[in-house]
């Protein structure tokens, strides 16, 4: 088959956002630099970076980043001949002062993220981002939390303010591939801006997720090098690179480039390998996001009960960002309950 | 879905086997006991254990192993309640001899492995395993390398030998889904038998690769613990536990103590994480057989040329394992080329 005869997808990377969680966003601009460099080479065509959670978030809260935000995106324009370098704005941290800083330090792609329920939220900056010229992509997140036709829903509001591609985000990695299809698919049907979808690997299928998204019609997949990011990590971008070759599509990127920056500038920063262990298999499998498992390991500890027992129940309420009482809560009930009352009672003398 | 209306598949785990490449065949008997007894205890059925390319193979060529393919038989046996025990078989490596040993220490099931163009050479130790009263599985190795109706012509053959399961087994991890899929509904229509699917990780899509053939027919399906196996490792048992769970099938194993055994027991064992790196990439990419890989960099030092380029050619030329001799004709012929013939020449002065 020749390239024009296969569909073409376009891979974003997010090393250099998503991947910040995996080094404490502790990413240097000379390494920002390096490591775009050699995405650039390999014709990645959109780069994103800064911190981990987005414009705006390095603070005690979320954590320090080594640079600040447009510190890291000046790095990246310099050190890049055609990608585009884009930032991610989650409203509510995100200011539009921030946004517009980026686009001083040379950033012309957004990407506005929304919990996959809250579409309004992202309606202020992207008409805002589109009315300065830049591309505007939108990402619901958690979009494992709706069935399809009440993601499509949502889609649709993002459709309408303007974003240009919308992704389906599976952000604690509990898609299994049919989910990922039915869901791009009912996007497919509701929006005309382009489909993209963005994988976590907790169930070990997020490359696998990507392969079916595209043949539902998404064209913009995310992946990171060498998988880098929060727990189990995303697709990894020089294997989905690979995959999408030998499914037929043309990524328009040169995979051998691509792992040279993987293998030879990445790895050596990396400081553990992202494999699916207890907590990453857990998270993904109870449906909850990453940013429970520290609290939930606290709450475990005080009222000596299992962490995992806490998280598929949490998985079970279906909690969201900003619920992280509901931690405790559960932790403190579950100890109350048959075999842990008895375990707790033992402890609690 | 209640589990009566879930689609059953079979996990059988080869973390004591094909993991056993992963840590030089140096689990001793009593590692091999703690495993076999966390993976029965989790309700998986068939364990295979001893030597990462079967019985017979502790030796100078293949390596030694820590102990005799009987003694871990013999090991698991005893660790375990309800389990069967199963050796691997592979014709030219293993003798009818040694399988009889493994039965005496007490193996229930034989897997005849044979590269996927061989089918024939499966059939005296299948007959005699049937003869014999064993559960008989059998492997067409490679199956990339075979068009899926040509593959299930070979499939034929083990069936009319009385092979019991026939799997479709993807060794160089050069799978995407819809290969995996194709080849396990080619073998459906064309055998009696049950259909298994064993797949490496190479492309990132291990477990994708196992769902898709799980969807196409196959009720078996193997995997590891922690991924641990050659090069990219294996699909990673609890992850397809929880994966195919969440796909809608029913395992009939125990999550928790699958992941248990895994992080407890597994993961303090293994010298490295079970990744994609370039090598484990590369290998699938190029669809070769990850044994080439040492002789290949010993042949890229001598000839300078890249590991890379020599194996993409040797994936061009559809090599098999026994024809490590192609390897130096591969990078002579390429150093005599192009870039390489001036690198060449400036070297060699």
């Amino acid at each position: 088959m020749s390239d024009t005869q296969r569909p073409k997808v376009t891979l974003v990377d997010t090393s250099l956002r998503d991947g910040m969680s995996s080094v404490s966003h502790q990413f240097t601009p000379e390494q920002v630099a390096e490591i775009s460099k050699g995405l650039d080479k390999a014709g990645i065509t959109t780069i994103e970076v800064a911190h981990g959670i987005g414009l705006g978030a390095s603070s005690i809260q979320y954590g320090f980043a080594a640079a600040t935000d447009p510190q890291y995106v000046r790095a990246a324009v310099e050190a890049t001949n055609q990608a585009d370098i884009a930032v991610l704005y989650v409203p509510g941290i995100a200011t539009l002062a921030e946004l517009e800083a980026a686009i001083d330090a040379g950033a012309k792609t957004v990407r506005v993220a929304v919990h996959c329920t809250e579409a309004d939220c992202a309606e202020q900056p992207i008409v805002w981002a589109r009315e300065h010229g830049m591309k505007v992509m939108s990402f619901l997140m958690m979009s494992h939390k709706l069935e399809p036709a009440a993601l499509a829903e949502q889609a649709a509001k993002l459709d309408s303010y303007g974003a240009q591609v919308i992704y389906v985000v599976d952000s604690a990695g509990a898609m299994v591939p049919k989910d990922a299809g039915a869901r791009v698919a009912a996007l497919r049907d509701e929006v005309k801006a382009d489909l993209g979808f963005h994988a976590h690997n907790n169930l070990g299928v997020g490359i696998a997720n990507a392969l079916t998204a595209a043949e539902e019609g998404a064209t913009f997949i995310d992946g990171s090098l060498r998988g880098l990011g929060a727990s189990a990590g995303n697709a990894q971008t020089e294997v989905l690179a690979a995959a999408f070759e030998r499914a037929g599509y043309d990524t328009g990127v040169d995979l051998f480039p691509l792992i040279d920056t993987a293998e030879h500038v990445v790895a050596p920063l990396m400081k553990e390998p992202q494999i699916v262990d207890e907590t990453a298999l857990i998270l993904g499998y109870a449906g909850v996001y990453s940013t429970f498992f520290h609290p939930t390991k606290r709450a475990a500890k005080k009222y000596g009960v299992k962490e995992r027992d806490i998280l598929m129940e949490l998985g079970r309420r279906g909690v969201i960002g900003g619920q992280e009482d509901m931690i405790i809560d559960v932790a403190a009930e579950l100890a109350g309950r048959g075999e842990y009352a008895t375990l707790s009672a033992a402890v609690s003398v």
